[in-house]
C-alpha cells in the first residue's frame, strides 16, 4: 500500500493511491489526517484501506490536483539518522577533512546515529534555502528511510524487522561547514527545509526485502548517487536492534539509513547544491522525490 | 512563577506553587494538563495564573501528597544539549579518552549541539537503570535547563533572551561507553530514563539572571560538581542565537546548557554511578532534582 500526506481544497488530508494511480482520501475512515495516528491506529483500519488500495475509484482526486506533503510533515520527535552507513561513501566522507568523527575511524565499527529536528522536515517540490548556510556548503544526501509502527524497547529474542511499518524516501541535506564546525551534526543537518521526504509512504508488506532495492540520486538529471541498500555497512535490522535496546520505540519514528558515495563534498573540488538546481532522490518503489534549490 | 507537572488521583495535572508552598491546580484554568500547551497559551492565562501563585490557598494540595513528574514529561521533539560548555569540563572531557569530538579540540569555537529522545526523559524520584549500559559507564552531568515560550526563527536584530519562557533542571545521564563508541552522542545519551527533568519550571522573570545562579551535584550528598553559569564558554543568548538563526523554534522547546567539571568520569578511576546511589541536581531558585540508581 502507497499512503500520502497532501493538501487538498486549502486543508490537510492522507490517502492511499488507489489502482487507478489516484489518491482514495482516507481521512474520514481513519477519522485523523495525521499519518502518525493512521499508523498507530493501522490494525484496525488495514483491510479497509487495502480495499481502497486495490479499487479503481474514478472519482479520486488525481496525484497532480493536490500538492504532496512529506509523508509525516511533522513527525513527534527528531528523527533518527545514520552517518556513514555506506562503505564507499564512509571513505569519501572520511578523507574530506569534513568529518568531525574521524576519531572513529574511516569505516564505523558501530553505527554513528544523530538526529534531525521535525522543523526541518519538508514535501516533494518544497525548496532547499541554501542562504541559510552561510558558508555555501549545502550539500545532497539520497537516504532510504525506515518508518517504524510499534511501541516499545526490543525485547531479547524478538524480531527487528516487527517494528518496521514501511519505508519513504529523505534527503538529508547538510551544511558541511556547520556539520564540521560543530562538531556533533544537529546543527548542520537540522536547518529548516533541510529534509526533504517523500513523495509516499510504501508499507513494509509491499516494499519487500530492502536489499533489493536501488537507490539513486540526480542533480539536474546527472546521476550523482546510486547503490543497492545491500551495500549498506549496518542494515535496517541492525540499526533498529541497535536503537530499540536502550530507547523506546515509537510508531511513526523515522529512521534514515546513510547515504551511498556520489555527495558533492566528495568531488574535487567539491560540487555543492547552487541556486536553480534540482536534486531527486528516487527508488523504485517509492518513486521520486524533487526540491528545487533555491 | 513556579509550575510543576504531577500525578494526583491517578491521573496528571499541571499546577503552580503557592504562597503556602502548596500546589494549586491550574488545569480546569488552561483547559489542559499538558505543559507545553499551557506555555503556548500563557500570555492568555498569566494574570490569572499570578493570582493562583500569589493566593495563600489552604485547600491546595500540599507537594508529599503528590508525584512530581518532568514539567515536561513528553517534549514535542528531541531536547538540544550542549556539550563541553564549562572550561573546566571541557578540559576534563578533552583528556579522557572518551571524547568522540576530540577533533574539536579541548575547548569548543562553536557549540556542540545534540539531543536527547523524548522517551529519555524522566521525573524527579525516577530510577536511572545501569542495566541500560551494558558496559557499565552511567555517569551523571548537572545541567540548567532553558525552556522556550515563542516559535520562530530568530529575526537580524531580535533579542534572543524574548524566547526564554523559563528554566528547569536536568541530569544529562550518559553511558561513557556509548558516547565513545558511536561517535555521535545520541545513544550514549539518549537511553530511556537518562534525562531526569525538574523538579519544578520558573518563569523568566521569577528566575532573574542566570549567571547569578549556582549549580551544584551530590552523589551520595558527596559534592561533585558546582559552578555558577557565569562561567558557561556559550551563554543562554548565544546558544539561542546558535540554534535559531537556521532552526524554527517551537514553545515548549528545551536546551540543556551543557555541564560543569567533575563528572565521574573526571575522576582517576572513574566514579560512575553504581547501583544504590542517589543523584542529586539542584539549583537555588529550582530546588533539588534527586534520583536514585538502580
Amino acid at each position: 500500500m502507497k499512503l500520502v500526506t497532501y493538501l487538498y481544497d486549502g486543508s490537510q488530508h492522507i490517502g492511499v493511491i488507489n489502482r487507478s494511480g489516484k489518491i482514495t482520501d482516507i481521512s474520514d475512515i481513519v477519522k485523523t489526517n495525521d499519518m502518525t495516528v493512521l499508523i498507530e491506529r493501522f490494525d484496525e483500519v488495514k483491510s479497509t484501506l487495502k480495499l481502497c488500495s486495490e479499487s479503481d475509484d474514478a472519482s479520486a482526486v488525481a496525484i497532480d490536483a493536490v500538492t504532496l506533503l512529506a509523508p509525516l510533515p511533522a513527525t513527534r520527535r527528531n528523527i533518527f539518522c545514520v552517518g556513514k552507513n555506506y562503505y564507499a561513501h564512509a571513505e569519501e566522507f572520511g578523507n574530506s577533512g569534513y568529518d568531525s568523527s574521524a576519531a572513529a575511524g574511516n569505516v564505523p565499527t558501530r553505527p554513528i546515529i544523530f538526529s534531525k529536528p521535525s522543523t526541518s522536515i519538508s514535501g516533494p517540490g518544497n525548496a532547499i534555502d541554501t542562504s541559510l548556510d552561510p558558508h555555501d556548503t549545502v550539500d545532497y544526501e539520497a537516504e532510504l528511510a525506515v518508518v517504524l509502527g510499534k511501541k516499545g524497547r526490543l525485547a531479547q529474542g524478538e524480531d527487528p524487522m516487527s517494528f518496521v511499518f514501511g519505508y519513504t524516501l529523505v534527503n538529508d541535506v547538510t551544511s558541511r561547514h556547520l556539520q564540521k564546525q560543530h562538531s556533533q551534526w544537529l546543527l548542520g543537518k537540522g536547518i529548516d527545509g533541510f529534509c526533504p521526504m517523500g513523495p509516499v509512504l510504501v508499507t513494509a508488506d509491499e516494499f519487500g526485502d530492502p536489499g533489493d532495492q536501488i537507490l539513486s540520486c540526480h542533480v539536474n538529471g546527472e546521476l550523482r548517487q546510486q547503490a543497492t541498500l545491500a551495500d549498506l555497512i549496518f542494515k535496517v535490522p541492525q540499526l533498529i536492534t541497535t536503537l530499540g535496546q536502550s530507547i523506546t520505540l515509537l510508531p511513526g519514528d523515522v529512521i534514515a539509513t546513510g547515504t551511498p558515495a556520489g555527495v558533492g563534498l566528495g568531488f574535487t573540488p567539491p560540487r555543492y547544491l547552487k541556486k536553480g538546481d534540482n536534486v531527486t532522490v528516487s527508488m523504485n518503489e517509492i518513486g521520486q522525490l524533487t526540491n528545487p534549490v533555491i
